[in-house]
């Protein structure tokens, strides 16, 4: 019964790019990630993806646009949609998408993180 | 493509206990809302159902103690888990879980709040 402090699951991150599962709804993963510089374009095409930052400003690059989130700001890349998340400094964020969801989508690579849910009991 | 600024969507609350979908991620809302006082023993016995403090202090009460969450902290109340909501001060709150989840869940009563989508496009 011990909530969920945002910023010490964020302070046990190694680095950037690899979201840590805090909590789950139902079949839905809650995760905190770092985010610093560029990440790969990719998709996920059977799902959204929710991003609320919590510190920095984070870019969102998309084929019509960019979408730029501040702290206490979101925004949910609908399923299928090419995105390519850009963070000039580093960037405290939560995500939501479903359990197990693979951080680089349908285009793997060298960012491609494991599901870490080591945190849950 | 505009991200949704969560400050803004709290603003436009008209009183407490009212939920507000500000976006949905698949079958999910994110909604925000804001509590004074107490609200209603209840439970959704079919759906989990998150809690993030953004500002202020709720208590989560449960039948097995009290879960007190201040601004940064999250807590998840498992399905079919009566739990009664308790905010001394104002309190400003992000609440995720399937679309359409009335806010009193088995309980019903006064505080039962319309569904609220209206920001939605």
């Amino acid at each position: 019964m011990d909530p969920v402090q945002l910023d010490d699951a964020l302070a046990s991150l190694e680095g950037p790019w690899s979201p840590l599962t805090v909590a789950t709804v139902n079949d839905y993963d809650v995760r905190v990630v770092k985010t610093a510089g560029e990440f790969t374009r990719h998709s996920h095409p059977d799902t959204d993806e929710l991003f609320l930052v919590l510190d920095g400003e984070l870019t969102i690059q998309l084929r019509d646009g960019d979408v730029t989130l501040t702290a206490g700001q979101l925004y949910v890349v609908p399923r299928g949609v090419e995105h390519c998340p850009v963070a000039e400094g580093e960037v405290s964020a939560v995500l939501i998408e479903p359990i197990g969801v693979v951080n680089t989508g349908d285009a793997g690579g060298a960012l491609t993180a494991g599901y870490d849910d080591s945190l849950l009991d």
